[in-house]
């Protein structure tokens, strides 16, 4: 058996080494358009911060170490320029010569990742410009850095996961940071009152945040945007998004997709059966809306480039049956930005809001291990959930310590199918120094539980302003010292631990009440509704209520300029 | 509606709380024997240890202050000394004054805890004596520990978590420690290989173990112990096992199960329906037997109280219905180990051996994130599946980072019912800091996948011996240098990648191979049988073999001493 694996990187390498654990006989050739296989993508950006010292430690494998092992046919500074699915064969170009060859397959393994959608074009006389996917960007990176004779400038174009860390390893490495993004905040698939989080931390760390924003032009100057303003810089980052690198494939006449990714069936099989698909260049299958969408992991090539193996070596009558079919893909993603862990998985509010799908929000911010014990950290905690199935739909987990294992069992609980009051019941691990007795992820299920169950009956911060004006009250049951620190315009202020004797002092009408993040405003309305008035929890509290606020009053404010 | 809680703890407080949440009218009277209610009872060692400086800290709640926020008739140093079932009445007796009264109740909850089995008796001239499971406790040691004019030396009985605890902390506090231990090593729900890392871990930090030992007296000299040696002492910590304290339950004629716990339906209710029953003195349904077992963790005494309220309050009409049964217990739990983190859920390899239970051993030893990522630390982790369901059965997680993340995925899988092989395709969060593209918990999918489909042929490093015996030849495929710092006696030594090259030199009959962890063993394994070798990957490679036989020497030579 022939195989031809076209990228040699996460997917490819996965592939290719999988395939050779199940054919020892099988000839295995990987073509690579670059000079290096198997390197650490997701380290790029903190080899630019200098976290990662020696350059050597991103080439994870090299021709010869893959040759030695898996006696592999690598060869990198080839590019497949086109594939002859009668015939059977790839034609490869060598980069460096031209030279031309045909090789037969039995099999193709597609591995070609994504691309940028178009990058800035390299001006003489402006700013280094450069995306952050390569060996060869870093290599230009940080020659254009070492070329600086002062702390310069730099502007990073693009506020998803690569844009925001290469944002931070740009301030690691003295410069002063710009981020533009084009939406109303960096990390688009959080929603606003989690973003806040991240906005605060950016400036914290000095970045220089300029939102709804986008680049114009490059020259000498710097950077122009489109609200008119220029930014010197001596290096800008393109961080845009990125689209399938499908064109072999659909020059080949191979089926894609509506994502414009290319078509899988479930073993990662194209449209072509001897041709297979994995990882960046493929749709996936969203496992919210079941509809195809494109999801750039590296978790997902490398189970997937598996997968391919596998099912070519069932092809070839190596193993009994096709693998399982890759399960539908959540998203799960997670990013650090300077002391702050920012995790997610599944769908935000807004993703679902705009899809018109029928959606509960649960916000929480516990800490992330007992109280009593030091060190511990708030979380910011968002879940969302189906009302009619109580299954969940996406969560968001921000926080200093802890977010990673919190979205992980949540991202377990939905792959397994569990619903959210079901996250009440985990057994997870409780020493005062990793957790709560209660944990984190307990207490969304408990408030998940809550609402199923009708005991809860929460207002979210977005809806507060109309709630008002149709006649509630705000009630801060917090203490009068935390009201004074910092209130709701108009909320009146009576402790939970008055509440009782004091029933009489309220006004008429609704009550929205609120504490600082949710706790003891469920006790607080439990209590009022059971003495006959008509009270909902704000969710999250005082803290997700000014969180949202603020960035929409900050996004209000920017749209108010543009006009 | 009036309810009297006995035991003013985890679970009781719990069922307190979210009763009054529920029934805003109800009487509520919580009856505690001490003068503390819900304090932070698995903060205790930290704060002997120092780690905790402020002794309100491990006060959490106040009578005052349950009254202030939840109308809840706290009445510490008050002891249930009888439950007249037909009177519906508990006879409560004042521990200060005698004076006795008897309440009566709609509903009781049973929240006595657990006991330990018998303390040493304080004898004058003796070491102080406690246990560390109380305020009073916590108070008799640091004043013990305050008296001593020099760093004194401690003596902890017992090696659970408790004890482990202790011992930690009271080297934290300067003194000498030794650990008595009646088992072969500390933590005994551990398997022997994997409870190595916590023998090095406690001896690296000085800790004095005597393993297979018990006291037999204690006097001026100190602690005498039954292989006829004495440890001298300040202070000894009694940190043996505990039972249900179910004593007043056995009393009033309620069902205990066969493990001596109160017996209990899936709402927490005992054979007495206006009686319920939560936390240590309550008997649990085991999730990998649904025998009847005893789980003594706060999480679970939390989630039961909660749930005993519940099924009150739907007694009463105020829920439409009983909660959901509890879960099986799984028994996740974890502990600090000074630097190290080990982390259980399920049961043990040693477990299931005893009780002849089918079960398939996977070993892995991957870092806790990316390699190339500054920081990485090793994992050692354990996974014990059931051969013909592929469910998983157990698990344990040791190292330095990242442990408690991983056993908290895992026992998510468990309770969710996914199998082993499953847990490969779990969408974990990845970015190098966090994780691995691959993360460790998906690299134990992957082997049980491997196992489950025929493609792994694996022996256990205690199967060895007998395999040799039989003829096989241990094959160290891992580099020459590696072979050289320590090697399994006997093994012959070729490296991976020379192995197809070198094939005619292997010796005859079974190959047993082996590398440093187990995945170079897995990629030789595979080239070999492909090659018509016999050829078996000897599971965790060489750490695990390393671990595993050097204890089993230890504990043989003690053995040995002793006869």
């Amino acid at each position: 058996m022939r195989v031809i694996i076209i990228g040699g990187v996460a997917g490819g390498m996965s592939a290719a080494t999988r395939l050779r654990r199940l054919d020892e006989h099988a000839e295995i050739i990987v073509v690579e358009q670059g000079d290096y296989v198997s390197f650490a993508n997701c380290g790029l950006p903190y080899y630019v911060g200098g976290v990662i010292t020696e350059r050597e430690s991103l080439l994870l494998q090299t021709p010869e170490s893959l040759r030695a092992r898996f006696a592999l046919d690598v060869r990198t500074g080839s590019e497949a320029v086109a594939i002859d699915r009668d015939a059977h064969t790839v034609t490869i170009r060598d980069v460096r010569t031209g030279t031309v060859v045909d090789e037969p397959y039995d099999h193709v393994v597609l591995a070609t990742g994504a691309a940028s959608r178009d990058v800035f074009e390299q001006m003489p006389g402006a700013p280094v410009v450069s995306t952050l996917r390569t060996i060869d960007d870093v290599d230009r990176i940080t020659d254009a850095l070492a070329g600086l004779s002062e702390p310069g400038r730099a502007v990073v174009v693009g506020g998803g996961f690569i844009g925001i860390e290469a944002v931070e390893n740009l301030v690691r490495r003295g410069l002063a940071v710009t981020l533009v993004q084009h939406g109303p905040h960096p990390l688009s698939p959080l929603d606003v009152e989690m973003a806040a989080l991240v906005v605060d931390e950016l400036q914290a760390h000095g970045v220089d945040l300029r939102l709804r924003a986008s680049v114009e032009s490059l020259d000498a100057e710097g950077v122009h945007l489109d609200d008119g303003t220029a930014v010197a810089a001596d290096i800008v980052i393109d961080a845009r998004g990125v689209r399938p690198a499908a064109s072999l494939a659909v020059a080949a006449g191979l089926a894609t997709g509506p994502t414009g990714g290319i078509a899988v069936d479930g073993v990662q099989r194209t449209s072509d059966p001897r041709i297979f698909a994995v990882g960046d260049g493929v749709e996936k299958v969203d496992a919210v809306s079941a509809e195809p969408t494109l999801v750039t992991m590296a978790g997902l090539a490398n189970r997937h480039g598996r997968t391919a193996a596998d099912a070519i070596a069932a092809a070839a009558g190596l193993l009994d049956a096709d693998p399982a079919d890759a399960l539908p893909a959540l998203g799960t993603a997670i990013v650090g930005v300077f002391d702050l862990t920012v995790a997610m998985t599944g769908w935000s509010e807004k993703r679902l809001r705009d899809a018109g799908r029928a959606h509960r929000v649960i916000h929480a911010h516990p800490s992330d291990h007992a109280g009593y014990y030091p060190g511990a950290e708030r979380l910011t905690m968002k879940l969302l959930v189906e009302p009619m199935t109580d299954l969940i739909l996406g969560a968001q987990v921000i926080g200093r310590r802890g977010a990673d294992k919190r979205i992980d069992v949540i991202a377990t609980a939905m792959q397994a199918g569990l619903t959210a009051s079901q996250l009440s019941r985990l057994e997870l691990a409780y020493a005062p120094q990793f957790a709560s007795a209660k944990d984190p992820v307990n207490m969304l299920g408990y408030i998940a539980d809550n609402a199923a169950t009708g005991l809860t009956h929460a207002i979210q911060w977005h809806e507060l302003e109309a709630a008002v004006d149709d006649g509630a009250t705000v009630l801060d049951v917090r203490s009068a010292g935390e009201h004074e620190a910092g209130a709701i315009p108009g909320s009146v202020n009576v402790s939970v631990d008055e509440l009782r004797e004091r029933l009489d002092e309220l006004p008429e009408g609704e009550l929205i009440v609120h504490c600082q993040v949710g706790q003891r405003g469920h006790t607080a309305v439990r209590l009022l509704r059971q003495h006959g008035r008509q009270a909902r929890n704000l969710a999250g509290g005082y803290l997700t209520w000014q969180a949202g606020t603020r960035m929409l009053a900050a996004d209000r404010s920017l749209e108010k300029e543009s006009v």
